[in-house]
């Protein structure tokens, strides 16, 4: 990108002259950036496959994700169709299996322009819940997109809850079919992707009916729309639910049921049937498929939440080099902002997570895959353990990288603001996973309650599975820190975690104990302690991320360069949480004031020391342009260049588009021609 | 709006029958709404004249605004546009004059769909700066919007730092001329309002040069486009920057001058006026003008960031007692989520926050009611408090609102995801606030600049102004509170603040001056601090937030109810303060552990306390249904029912615009139909 000049204006949009501002920071990076993503990406070979996938993509018309940030939500919805069904004859062409290492790579580089995500649950439900002979029927059709299928599963009235779902399903024993309703507002199916304008078929929750009684909640596949005109099957209402905060090229839908019989064989029966006089049958465990649903959460942190923090993180670091803004030394020139402590303290923390969360995943995935293989095994006792585990990383990945993205944005100023910078975009994309697959309160209670569980288990002797196995430990040490330097010491600020989750969790199960001792019914009990049951999950949650950390650290232990920088990390991971939550660790007494004091300030010399590796440490991610799609955040730092380029762009430039002169204000103006 | 009926659908949209799980909240209030209100509006008189004037714009089709979340930024552009207009008729026909009182409650009602909110800078600037024969010049003429102004200032490359604006102004003696030029690209104006697509003029602010000499910042009223056919004047590139999180109503735009020449009598030349010699003459004092700029950040709490905090929690209050989920008694019927604590917990501390600051901007209002009488006298003393005062109370307001909404809007689960609750733009609008206006971190360092030098001034005995006359103090006692009730005195939780705010500017100023003293250049120990210097910046204001509060209960002595609810409110506010911030408070010793059990215990107690007034405390804010524009928050609570309304009308929805199909999944699902 050439320089700019005053007369022939902007030149050519891409080069390979870099800002220097930008260009410095690389020069003195502590690490090899090409080591430490190969180590992101799980070996070298994955950075090649990675960066081939991102290539062809790239190189390809079809995927350019150029004026995105113009498209209504009817283009980027017929865009992500469109995108979606040309990746898939361009991955038979290249030879990329759905199985192979490609897939995951095409996911990173177009996963916000495509459409079907929730086809492909529906493929899944189908393969988890339904008998070999209905996945017979239904997988190959949808395999190859000849039916469009979605999970409709939350109702306008019920999320989370699922025991609380309406839509009914009555069995009629005399012509052997399902009469499907919507029995009021409430029950109406909504949110289910794929549903608003695409799906034909839908695998719908329901309460099964059966001569008046009530078996629960079952699924059951169904056709919603004509094959031929996509108009909506005889009693079928269905539509979009409109605009949102973010997924507009997903067509999140509703769906009501008046009166819609569907056949016996709708109900997916692997784990339920019923004969044709209308006696239920229960086989099986479905407890293999509940674990899929926990994996899905596990799944989203990686692909769905930290993946956006990292490219938030590269989009503010490297425009925070490039920005200069006020004098750090009076009379010098303007200070990049990152040498600002301030701007340090906003956005360092925010690598130290990406790169926390990063080891978190990898751990996560070693513990389900263990999980999984022993579920298959028909062993389901770890099930409870990986249930709370995975609830509560979901909630601390989703919390913390929404906080994290949106500090990026703010730290951005006013181009921070501008849908241009990408920022707003990845903000409102990663605050939805607070929300989706388990509102982040809902499921840190449901964590809670497994750690009060164990704490009673303990009491009578029981083992504890290992990620909590620390609350039967009863050590209350203070720490024994005596210098700021001390608290650059894992062993002390992990003691200093551990401490504070089992305090926590003890002193809300003591609370629940004696409101119940008191008198109090238990579930009262309960609700009146859930405040500090939720807080107390979060801290537990947050203990599992700083000490796998300090794990994974061990792994580098012959590349020095990479550890240290890792471990500086690691350390400012561990201290930014102590600091933003002094009161947990002083309460109890396990910190002193003076403590608290040497550990603000170890804090603050790691920002000092982190600095430096900063632009290397958000390159390593390895973003291309394309990926980040950001204004701002471009590897050679021409932002300023870039957004005005952009902004030409934009529609409301368009002269044809802009009536409001004419219309409005050429009269108006008329008037004041005479007086200047 | 009537009982939704399975065969009927949704009859009419509106009529007098109210969810009855909203209903029931209102029949227990423990005060008068109305009273309330009044209170709110700051007298009964004022609340009829805002409802009427409500009335009368609600009336009229011109100002609907249904379908508002389907628009786009054209749309929007043009719509506010027209309205505007439209609205300048419509309050000369009723009689309602520019400085009445009706003025600003058009704002409250239309406030997000106005344009021309920087054409009014425009001419307050002029009125600021101007002579009175540049006054008489052009403000008859923008009045009437016979020309459109903008406020040109902030550069691409420079928001907050005004000293490091580039675009530069050449006084030609030869000519009588300036020369306005954009001398790189970073000196490009950038963000201005009006700008982008309406601006006829500009009041641009430039380095001033004469023969050689910069005289620094000094602004010049300049024509940019052409009345006749809006063609940008010779020598100008002016544009639109494209989308933004919010504010697609406003066409924020950039501007380009090349070799621009302009008469010498376009400098706005109240305080500075250069002879046609090049002799340059510096006159008056800009003193109250400043203080003019530093008026609009307390005008802006009220009118930008409490109206906006306050809708959010009536959406979501309202939303909570009308959304059942889950049983919080076993076998029970499904709650009301404000029964539970966790919700009570995110939503009723921002009830808290609201009132709060309303209070606080009726202080303001007379603090700089007073300055600026005192101001216009010629005395200047003030400016300092008043400056630092108005940077804190922005920031803590645009902080905590931000945050607010955010909960507010999380709390409504997947529905406050959708556009449609009308949460997510109430959110993407109010955080702009963190950064227009002095980005957040700049003003607290301002402000803490300040807390310093008055520490400084305690040192050598210097009085201080009162808005910190407690840093004079030196009382460094305990807490002593000795059970839980005890933290329900004002006087116990003020001194915590007090003491808090106190501690934390004199450790910053302790390390400041330590630095310094081991050699650190000042500027350098200025860096080195300011991470703790903004919080205490931020403790300091927070002391203030509280303490005003409590101030302001005094007022309702002789009523009873009022004065109960309130008192709650303010406990609430300062004791979830207390919570979320306990290291603060725990590191001086100030409060023990076993206190901040105590204060913890209280808070939750005041959660279940405040819980059956939630509804009637936001009913008191008064908005209407077309105010809030919310399917989920409207006053008859049938929440579900308009969702689904709403949906059915949006634009993805329209099968016209919906080629999809046609092109992309027709030619796919013909294969399935002869195997289905």
């Amino acid at each position: 990108m050439a320089a700019w000049d005053v007369d022939k204006g902007f030149q050519n949009s891409t080069g390979p002259d870099v800002n220097p501002d930008l260009d410095t920071e690389r020069k003195t990076a502590s690490f090899s950036v090409e080591r430490l993503t190969n180590i992101l990406d799980g070996g070298a070979e994955n950075t090649q496959i990675r960066r081939k996938v991102n290539a062809v993509l790239q190189s390809d018309p079809e995927f350019s994700r150029e004026n995105q940030y113009f498209h209504s939500q009817n283009e980027r919805y017929e865009g992500a169709v469109r995108r979606s069904l040309y990746l898939s004859k361009k991955m038979d062409e290249m030879g990329w299996t759905a199985d192979g290492p490609e897939q995951k790579y095409c996911y990173r580089a177009l996963g916000d322009d495509l459409a079907f995500s929730v086809h492909n649950v529906f493929m899944k439900s189908i393969l988890g819940l339904g008998t070999d002979k209905q996945i017979a029927k239904w997988i190959p059709l949808a395999e190859k997109h000849y039916i469009a299928g979605t999970y409709a599963q939350t109702e306008l009235g019920h999320g989370t809850y699922l025991r609380g779902l309406e839509t009914t399903a009555t069995f009629d024993v005399t012509t052997q079919e399902f009469i499907l309703n919507t029995p009021k507002i409430s029950a109406m199916k909504w949110w289910p992707g794929d549903l608003g304008r695409t799906a034909t078929h839908a695998v719908v929750f329901a309460q099964l009916y059966i001569k008046g009684k009530c078996y629960g909640i079952h699924p059951f596949v169904m056709q919603i729309r004509s094959l031929q005109d996509h108009s909506p099957a005889p009693g079928v209402t269905v539509g979009d639910i409109g605009p949102k905060m973010n997924f507009a090229q997903t067509d999140n839908g509703y769906l009501m049921l008046r009166n819609v019989r569907i056949p016996k064989e709708s109900m997916l029966s692997r784990f339920s049937q019923i004969l044709p006089d209308g006696q239920y049958i229960k086989q099986g465990s479905e407890k293999i498929n509940y674990l899929t649903m926990v994996v899905v959460r596990v799944y989203l942190i990686r692909t769905e939440i930290l993946t956006i923090l990292m490219k938030a993180c590269t989009i503010a670091v490297r425009y925070s080099v490039v920005r200069r803004q006020s004098e750090l030394k009076p009379g010098g020139p303007e200070s990049k902002i990152l040498d600002y402590q301030t701007q340090q303290q906003k956005l360092l923390p925010q690598v130290a997570t990406a790169y926390a969360f990063h080891f978190l995943c990898d751990y996560l995935q070693e513990v389900f895959d263990r999980g999984y293989a022993e579920t298959k095994e028909g062993k389901f006792d770890l099930l409870p353990e990986l249930h709370a585990l995975a609830s509560g990383m979901k909630v601390i990945a989703s919390d913390f990288s929404s906080a994290g993205v949106e500090v990026c944005r703010r730290a951005c100023g006013g181009h921070g603001y501008s849908l241009l910078s990408g920022l707003p975009s990845l903000f409102t994309k990663v605050v939805a996973s607070c929300t989706y697959e388990g509102e982040n309160t809902v499921l840190l209670l449901q964590t809670a309650r497994f750690l009060v569980k164990c704490l009673g288990a303990v009491k009578v002797g029981q083992p504890l599975p290992s990620s909590v196995a620390y609350l039967s430990s009863t050590s209350s040490g203070k720490c024994g820190a005596q210098e700021k330097r001390d608290f650059l010491n894992p062993d002390v600020y992990t003691a200093a975690y551990k401490q504070r989750a089992f305090r926590m969790v003890r002193n809300a199960a003591i609370k629940i104990h004696s409101l119940i001792q008191s008198g109090t019914p238990q579930h009262e009990a309960w609700n009146l302690c859930s405040v500090q049951l939720a807080r107390s999950a979060m801290a537990h949650s947050h203990y599992i991320v700083v000490q796998n950390f300090v794990n994974a650290l061990e792994k580098f232990e012959k590349e020095f360069h990479i550890q240290r920088v890792l471990k500086h990390l690691c350390d400012l991971f561990a201290l930014h949480g102590i600091v933003s939550n002094m009161g947990d660790f002083l309460k109890t007494g396990h910190l002193s004031g003076k403590q608290s004091d040497m550990v603000t300030e170890s804090y603050l010399d790691l920002l000092a020391l982190v600095r430096p590796d900063a632009v290397p440490l958000v390159d390593a991610f390895d973003f291309s342009d394309a990926n980040l799609n950001s204004a701002i955040g471009c590897y050679d730092g021409h932002a300023y260049e870039r957004l005005f380029e952009w902004a030409k762009k934009s529609p409301t430039n368009n002269q044809q588009d802009n009536q409001t002169f004419e219309k409005y204000l050429k009269p108006l103006f008329r008037n004041a021609l005479s007086k200047l």
